[in-house]
């Protein structure tokens, strides 16, 4: 309180964080994840020609993604791989893990709290949320499945941030209120349907229609190329 | 076989396809979403900048996003909501539906057997496949499951051209080329492993880690920022 302000440290990266945008974070658990292979390969330095290579991406585009980071690379040696996860992870706060609520334990939740991966990317889903009586009281990969009226209540005591919604749309936005009366910061919302949401919430929608945009229109793409061609 | 190059016609869109960029299409299904809204509402024109103000995106990103349809907007009125919607359903190819075999009856498998959404997106699963007895002959939200031994053989005499993995990353490879044996010309992978797969065939990874990347940093960025406020 009693620094003045332009001495006060800035918390890591925070500058720089507002900024980054959505399709270069999209791209960091990729370059996280050849880092951790590099790592277990024994290779302590690595260049993004290689990096980028490995993802099949341009290097030019890793070189750019990773100004965001607090970290700068070597001219011709490139960045140390300890050192470059050890951005990625503060960069993405996955230095950290964050308790998490799940609310709808049908098959789509069953699959989210039976996936190893969420801890190192530091989501610990600590209970899980429904309204069917058959389902209360069970334990789903561990995790104790307690009824949705007690969401709001645990998620204050607890001070839990994260929320995943993975309930049929229809129930989405009455267990998107919970949450928000929970005092919860950000939801991961898988029900296909958009929220309304105050805006010191943050959303993130998981739509697995924006891949399969992707996939169907590339495969639409290349099959009027080879009509072209083969006409 | 007898026309000249020049009179040939290109299929609708393929000439433009092949340089969409990945945010482009990732958008696609949102403004397609919004548009069908705006249809049940009676709505038969459109501007970008309703439409995007819907989606809470900026105009002049929705109206660029246009200019890879075979579509073109009137000055100041816009779009009409029927011709935009075809337009993005056939750049997309959701305007005929693609048969698919789905790999992995675990709780994966299910949550995609389960969703209805996908029909209206193009695609419809014909087929699971698994290798546990226990599953194989059962039937998942009507669709049956079969033994893996029986994908190539299948996909081949059905012409099916999209794979979806839906199995624990271990299996994951094993399953793609099966696929890929089975003449499959695009795969879907939600398994959380990279697939080695022949240039020929299209892949793309549902990683949930993206979305999380966005939603985890978000959130860090903004406790920085209050953190700096209070501090």
């Amino acid at each position: 309180m009693t620094s003045p302000r332009h001495v006060r440290r800035t918390p890591a990266g925070a500058a720089a964080a507002q900024a980054i945008p959505v399709p270069v974070l999209r791209r960091m658990p990729g370059y996280l994840q050849a880092l951790r292979q590099f790592r277990t390969e024994g290779l302590e330095w690595v260049s993004c020609t290689r990096l980028a290579g490995r993802l099949g991406l341009d290097p030019a585009l890793a070189r750019k993604d990773f100004t965001a980071l607090d970290i700068t690379g070597k001219p011709k040696t490139g960045f140390p791989v300890t050192g470059l996860i050890r951005a990625i992870e503060s960069c993405l706060g996955w230095d950290n893990v964050r308790d998490a609520f799940l609310v709808g334990a049908g098959s789509l939740g069953r699959a989210l709290l039976g996936y190893r991966g969420f801890r190192e990317h530091g989501l610990n889903i600590v209970a899980a949320f429904d309204t069917d009586p058959g389902k209360i009281g069970s334990s789903l990969h561990g995790t104790q499945v307690l009824p949705l009226s007690k969401l709001a209540g645990l998620a204050r005591r607890m001070r839990v941030a994260i929320g995943i919604i993975a309930t049929p749309a229809a129930a989405a936005q009455e267990v998107a209120d919970l949450m928000v009366a929970g005092g919860l910061r950000a939801i991961w919302n898988f029900a296909p349907t958009s929220l309304s949401i105050p805006p010191e919430v943050l959303v993130e929608n998981e739509d697995l229609s924006r891949t399969l945009a992707v996939l169907s229109q590339r495969l639409q793409a290349r099959r009027a190329l080879e009509l072209e061609e083969n006409g």
